[in-house]
């Protein structure tokens, strides 16, 4: 899983029949304090994560083992929303 | 799943049953703007996608979950074309 | 599979029904002596990784092949912890 | 997929006996024009491409859906030999 | 896959019940001519492979198509030793 922030959505008419109904985000990854790192991603939304909200996502065939996502051809979903990140070690510290 | 650009086809005759009919095509990736990014990649259209059209591929297993792809041996698809993308939020902004 | 330091918890309410009760951990990708590599990870924990543990991290489908995390959409686990890394062999030398 | 061509042969008599009767392709990636890109990919041959030819690779578990790689433990299919690659759009162009 | 050579063990007590018997090997990322590359992979060994041996590793999802790894929750699995790499061809020579 990686963190994510929601930034904006991604509107489509013409997808595949699975996608009807479900949220398409844009998000920007982060790292663990939320500053952000080089790349977007798009991912479906299962936790009514709102715009602005620190995410995880899941990649590959586990984005489908939501109720939002399965058997959805879809590679990216956004299965929860982060609350705090505590660090507790350093490595070689 | 990435942003890419539809941007030509690839002709293939001798290729796996399971992918009779199906259509190749090759894609430029893109960023939430348009602005290429570095890499070419070939996904099978699942959705009607135009030359030019800018779509959304999904990969990995998940990209045999349409009806166009089950059971092909493929790791790409095009399965959503872009209407609009809208950015709300920025990070750390 | 690749070597990692756990040093962190994430700590997120509003979250898929299927990861109810899973530790999602902070972990920092370490080489074989480890050294801290680029990137932290995120992982569900599957073997009771202590804080500062030396563990090793699956990805993919195989991330919910553990009895902690079947059919969760997570897609990198804890599955063991090390003991000891033995290098008998160098490339080359 | 990606684009590539046959450069070699990899022998293995010591192997899992689901690779048994199936032909170790080494490849040699390429972009759409035929230039090499920078790295080497072992992919398991399922269309009779002779050495030399210009082919598309599959990965993940989607290299497994070809009637000669069923079940086995391989993560890179040949599963087209390219005739044409015709580029039609241009980005940003 | 990708070719690798054999250089050390990984030892762990504390890990999921579906590793226990197997043996994790610690492996240098090699080209096609043995020379090293930058990585470090952690493979379960399915072949017998002696430490030093050349190795084909397979990933993702295939990792479990052995009967060494069938249901493990590993993503990386030596499927292979290699006797010999032939190359017949050359990317535009």
């Amino acid at each position: 899983m990686i963190f994510a922030k929601v930034v904006g959505t991604v509107v489509s008419t013409q997808k595949d029949v699975n996608l009807n109904g479900k949220k398409l985000l844009l998000c920007k990854e982060v790292d663990h304090e939320g500053n952000p790192l080089g790349s977007y991603h798009i991912a479906v939304d299962a936790v009514q994560a709102g715009e602005g909200s620190l995410v995880l996502i899941s990649y590959g065939s586990s984005a489908r083992m939501t109720s939002a996502t399965k058997n959805a051809p879809i590679d990216a979903v956004i299965m929860a929303i982060i609350d705090d990140v505590q660090i507790t070690h350093k490595v070689k510290g």
